[in-house]
């Protein structure tokens, strides 16, 4: 008799975005000549840069040819890839990696859901709270929790509480935990850590023997000099920590599919009996058998994204997003409304007004301005009382909200 | 303490591809001059086919303008190429699936190896000898087995030997085993089964609530119009059967990266005790919080050979591979070898002359004739005699291999 992975019987209803769409139609319905515009979406809204479709073209025409056709790669991806990423990404902020520690893949999702695989079941998962989903139920998948209580938390996983009191960076757990996943920038907050932050989790990592799973996917939007990019930017932190990268919000390949994970040649886990063990080639024997290469053309694409001329739009893109997070930003701090993030990150992150719930502001905000943006409380309970918004829009789309806004 | 998932210290080295590159290195520095020829390889060598690659430009060129480019799209897949796979994969076979049923994916591989994921760690797991190891070490990595024993063969799992007895068939097993994978037409062996054996199967499963992992990768291949392409020809399949396909193989997708897997809505799996579960929403579950979606230019890739022009094409390049494999099995059958499968695959699995083990076949082969070819003892002991040559390479080339053959 087959049996079901029980575990997957715990996982809650994904309710966030079902929600929104239900009561978003329901007004639309409702108010047919409503022009809704939407801030709540993740997703870019760019098209491709030039330098990018154009690699993408010759890598198709590349494909069509019998000399120049390619079949499978390397798993962990193409040289010419890996060392565009060396070059560009690490080396100018004095890291130095091998090519070995870079595995690229089509997804930081994938990479962020996969990645707790090659840890014992019975390890203890921290995570912030707010958070993005995709850390926690595939922890909860893989058996590492109870059941969630009547606030949606599992029993058994540590949640480590942000908020405007400690500027959305989350304090150093007061038990020792195993496995700890950061994102910074932060989805959803958009909330950055200093050097010294993080240098303090680190040392707590090295400390207890954990393991950071950190998620930089959102690294391309810093405009801070002084907010490292990646965690490597601080010493010790190859032997304990895996960082995750993606071209999805830099360069538009949400559609595309392309990203990487660093999982450095130094790093350690345990066996039970605490013997040390090399996680790299653990993650490199699970990529390979799981996995077949990212798409040739992605690479490719992902590739062009570091010629001068590939770095110069993608910039120019980015700047489009961060201009409508400083308009967002400086237009509510005017009417009033308490903002955190959108310096550093593509995502405002507010205090409703008047005490309001996250999902009685969603209400009101759809009602008087037909805005959509994103429940706080989606996100975990410390996000209650929170609302995001989301810089990946039109500009003109934009300033109309934050025209509509004036009137809430 | 991070602790490792110590079933990866289970996992024996991927021995055969390196030590095959180990020997054939060995032997082309003893002899500079020799012109080796790689009948050892499951990648195709054709180029893309020009409905796709076209497909793929205009695919490119929307992706460069505002109002046309895709960011994220189903992670189920669009429904332009699950409608397509439908209306020609299935329904002219007699079977009828809903959309819903459907999941696209980025490669077989990853589906092969994912899908064990939603069963729980207890399951019995059955898999033939010789196998495509995905199978048998995705499992291993779950916690589904012990340790190996000499024969690399893990305590736990169920191996159904494949011989020549069997026609490469396995037999049903003999106690009640949970999650069964079959791959038909095979690889390694090139063998297919009869629908009268697939009911087999079926009944099987129904009767001891097991489920088929059915990989029908190879399908395209199929020349024996009696040969059932899926799974789910046979009545009652649905209930007990998971199919996964992939354009890897047939429009030479290895590098463009594009498959799909179909759980249909009547499959079920049991809780522990012995209630009955939905396995789709379980599978869409997990297809969704682990996976961003395919590529849209390899969905679109894919959507296009479907095409009449695209069907041509496709079948044209299929065809060059079965004539290669028509030429290997005519040529060898002449030189007096036992030769099965490359009638309905594009793998010939031979016996190897004079009693000869797989490994001193090769080394034979590689030194007389110049010649590559996959020792069979590398899928499993019951492979141990038997060699696969493969079908994907250019037709001049084969020609040769064939002539030099001869003087083996």
């Amino acid at each position: 008799m087959a049996r079901i992975n029980e575990n997957f019987l715990k996982l809650q209803a994904g309710y966030l975005f079902p929600e929104i769409a239900r009561r978003v139609q329901k007004f639309q319905r409702a108010n047919p000549k409503a022009k809704i515009i939407k801030l709540g979406i993740g997703d870019v809204t760019e098209p491709l840069p030039p330098a990018v479709t154009c690699a993408m073209h010759k890598a198709v025409d590349e494909m069509a040819g019998r000399q120049t056709f390619r079949g499978y790669g390397p798993e962990q991806g193409y040289d010419f890839l890996i060392d565009a990423i060396i070059e560009n990404d690490f080396r100018p902020r004095g890291v130095e990696l091998e090519r070995s520690e870079i595995f690229i893949s089509d997804g930081a999702k994938c990479d962020t859901g996969n990645f707790q695989e090659i840890f014992g079941a019975d390890n203890v998962i921290a995570v912030t709270d707010p958070v993005y989903p995709v850390y926690v139920d595939t922890n909860i998948m893989a058996g590492r929790s109870g059941r969630a209580d009547a606030n949606g938390q599992y029993a058994g996983i540590v949640y480590m509480p942000c908020t405007a009191e400690n500027n959305f960076v989350p304090d150093l757990p007061t038990r020792p935990v195993d496995i700890i996943y950061l994102c910074f920038p932060n989805n959803p907050t958009g909330a950055v850590a200093t050097k010294e932050q993080l240098a303090g989790w680190v040392n707590f990592a090295r400390e207890n023997k954990a393991t950071i799973l950190f998620d930089a996917a959102y690294e391309a939007f810093i405009t801070d000099p002084l907010v490292a990019h990646s965690i490597y930017e601080v010493e010790g932190a190859k032997e304990v920590s895996v960082e995750f990268r993606s071209f999805s919000k830099t360069a538009g390949f949400t559609g595309v599919r392309c990203a990487f994970t660093i999982v450095p040649r130094q790093l350690r886990a345990y066996t039970d009996n605490a013997g040390p063990v090399e996680v790299n080639p653990i993650w490199n024997r699970r990529h390979a058998t799981k996995f077949n290469g990212a798409s040739y053309i992605s690479q490719v694409a992902a590739a062009a994204t570091y010629t001068p001329g590939g770095k110069k739009q993608v910039r120019r893109i980015i700047d489009i997003y961060m201009s409508n997070a400083v308009l967002i930003r400086r237009s509510l701090k005017k009417l009033g409304y308490e903002v955190y993030g959108g310096v550093n990150a593509p995502y405002i992150w507010l205090k409703t007004p008047d005490g309001l719930s996250s999902w009685d502001f969603f209400d009101r905000l759809l009602e008087k301005a037909n805005l959509v943006g994103t429940p706080g409380c989606g996100f975990g309970p410390a996000g209650e009382g929170y609302f995001r918004l989301s810089a990946f829009n039109h500009p003109k789309n934009v300033k109309q909200a934050m025209q509509r806004f004036a009137g809430v």
